[in-house]
């Protein structure tokens, strides 16, 4: 077994994978998710637990199993990291995307528009807009609500062209802000800059395949709206356009490759986890350059 | 809003990702978490909860909060569905790979080699092997231990060679035996075909970024083993050679891909959620052609 | 610190209550849950973990908190063990106990009926019909539907008055035939012995406070119904007759006790754990002779 | 069926058990447990989730499997409201209560000192210490540390003679004085009055039962101490005296009930829920006068 003492003497974590993936991927993940401390961003928090530990190999009560091993759960509100809304997210009065009756989605879960449904796709170009940046500023203010006309003037500046069925990842800085500060008071549900609802003509008219952003909700909060409707763009978007909504994307990474070599266009490769009846799932998405 | 009722009467999920995304990817998914009834595959079960449904918004519960949606929480034995096994997840005495101590996993995570570490690696060239098909089965026996001669066997007759940093994906057919008969009985920690203990020779001569199969535990079941060792592959593999592994992959498709167009290489994406402190996280990994 | 050695030094638990309490339980504890391996009871399993551990201590990593000790927590579906059903727990068409309307339970709670509003009751002159024995039976049969005629000579025999308000705690003997045989298959929501239709009136005349037995839903299994109505019992006497029921109560100590001394009243203590907007809640029963 | 709507026209709860457990309980219970906002007061935070609602009831989707009916899950960090504090949940050294070694609580659970062996115990002649009131104050201060001529003068004050075998069950008033700001800010984990190390010396020589507080760790905080040591008193009473505590418990009506009659002495019943290997778990804890 000379091998393995080989293999044992060298640094880091599996050598094969840190020297020959790392060409493939220059722009680095975009999952935030669990990895700096967002908690509690949805109603329900996130709870990670071992099921079994490396210190109870130490103390020895692994050993009558033959193995010593760990494990975990997680008890996880699925849409409390980097995820994507499904279409059965949201409804509008008592119908959700395609006219469903929205008690499909019981407590037995969603019976039509599951984020099942998109486990195979999520693939396709990625474009990256860097508004915060086109627009001078390291984070956009709380309340900025982002036009139809900031996000052609930062294509533009960018020199990107947008097409049909483009994944678009718009940045707003505020992950950025908060990782900064140590802090995400506010981040989940509070006031945020994002998307105006006038952005709904920006959606149709590009024919996008999904968009996501940087923050906890992508739409202008407050929002743009009257009589206590409560994020008026989700009404829209999800159950009557049919868009598939990405959210708390970390994109401190890409925007600063996309920064040094002047490429806002990539592969995006984002499937949610597949899990059944669920009206929305994490994903671990990458931009692949 | 004219744009709106156009999308509202057409067919099926959002039209531009099932229209766009699909040349994308040709050989389908790879996941079969939570969707095909695998429950339970680990000591703790999965539990699926919705926390709020279609059912309250049609009930008119939702409407003092502006906002008819629905969301989800699960309870998730990281290691229960379709997933890697990062290098913290098996020990060798009290070291994990790198020669790492053993207790720096505790009941707190995983202080070192926790799966975040692989969140933005995992992408590369893919390699299928079907040995179940080389060998001319549906699938391979339980007890039956793939050797080195048949993967080799495998790849000849496939026309194709292999390259260090490699993804090599291996078919058993186990997967696809259970679906048919539509019970997992015995799949989590029962008898299985699997590596035998001799690949242990593949894998090192290979230099394979990650090895991945479609059981329970890669390893053949009953183990090649004496004297009460559980999982003895696992124990050189993980902590030793410090390989990554993949468990529970749907490879039915992808195997029907392959065999139509005889091609089985691929662009292979399959980064895992990031869980900070985790020795194991469900991924959805595509294949990519 | 002299005192402290002197104690440490003594066997077992806690020497004082193991001394002084003991006398004042004679028929001991009715809780089963948890505790002789029922899991999955309901739709959801039972998930128990250590949130940190005494291997944790042995291997020093707990010493940087300045204390070594142990926490856990549990994954709960409410009603899995020994629990009170609430009177928010079945529904008769759209209304449940005294009314109200069944959209007062959502996913967000039990807005009326919750378990909680029964946390001070739950005390009085516990009654303890063990009809099995009358019968003549180590265990009723799965299916046998226990009488009003039953429940009267199971009183005469005992020589025990029922009276308005009391607990009635009935025995099946089926889950002694459940541990005996380490086997709990078929018992959550398999066919059982239990309370015939008929026995609603029994319910009315008595006046009882609440009715407790010790299999999964008290009704004899299969249901006296027709056309396709489950739990018919259940149907009228919790949303109509407004009575708290008890489940999976582990009565075996009680029924050698009762035997022994010819006494079929006691004292009876059974609060539930009082979660607010619970419709069912665990408890951990006493008979206190 | 003339007796259903007899029934259903009577308002409130069950009529039996308002009418008939009333007089048995006049103090009240002692719980506070998942009643009044408390989370988050351990590591883990707790989620209640509804398995199955109203809102599905009246949907019309339950009606397939012909009963209408809720059910409720929780996610329960087993300490983190009314509960008591078992002898597997402190170690001294590599050691707990009766010289076990602390690798019996491993993450399989307490295989030594499991809160289930108490099910059976837990009552006994309850006495209450309104500390509070004869201090003169409506709450302690935080950091006040309570002595043992604090707990003999109110004693004293309150007339009332100390017996072996004691439940005796002491008010700080802090519990209260966050009910009524609505804030459990630093509850858990922060300063608060509590019992000074000292009272180690009260509870040899009054050879209680167990001990239970109003606060979340019964010993004051900042605690007395020196060189990092964290909760000393608990690293006396727990592993080297044998002594169970009661944390978190509600007195507000017990405090006003025995002001009241002037009767501090009453029946004290509080089993834990018995779930098998736990090193501590919840109560609804009653005195009974």
């Amino acid at each position: 077994m000379t091998l393995l003492h080989q293999l044992y003497t060298e640094a880091g974590q599996s050598p094969w994978i840190d020297n020959l993936s790392r060409d493939a991927i220059r722009s680095g993940r975009l999952a935030n998710m669990l990895d700096d401390g967002i908690r509690g961003v949805t109603s329900n928090p996130t709870i990670f637990q071992k099921a079994m530990t490396g210190t109870d190999a130490y103390s020895g009560v692994l050993d009558k199993r033959g193995i010593r091993a760990a494990d975990d759960m997680v008890v996880l509100p699925l849409q409390c990291g980097t995820q994507w809304d499904g279409l059965g997210h949201v409804f509008y009065e008592d119908n959700m995307w395609n006219g469903y009756d929205c008690r499909e989605v019981s407590s037995f879960g969603a019976a039509k528009c599951g984020i099942e449904k998109t486990k195979d796709k999520m693939v396709g170009r990625g474009v990256f807009l860097d508004v915060a940046r086109a627009l001078g500023k390291d984070c956009l203010d709380d309340g900025y609500g982002i036009t139809c006309a900031d996000l052609d003037l930062t294509a533009k500046k960018q020199n990107i062209a947008l097409k049909r069925g483009d994944y678009i990842i718009v940045r707003t800085g505020q992950m950025e802000r908060c990782l900064k500060a140590g802090n995400w008071d506010g981040y989940p549900g509070g006031d945020a800059p994002g998307f105006a609802f006038e952005t709904l003509e920006f959606v149709a008219k590009t024919e996008l395949a999904a968009l996501a952003s940087d923050t906890w909700g992508c739409e202008v909060r407050p929002n743009n709206t009257e009589g206590g409707i409560n994020q008026p763009w989700h009404w829209i978007t999800i159950p009557i356009m049919g868009m598939t909504m990405g959210e708390i994307f970390y994109l401190k990474d890409l925007a600063e490759d996309c920064a040094t070599d002047g490429v806002y266009e990539f592969m995006f490769v984002a499937p949610a986890i597949p899990i059944t009846g669920a009206v929305g799932s994490p994903t671990n998405p990458l931009a692949i350059k």
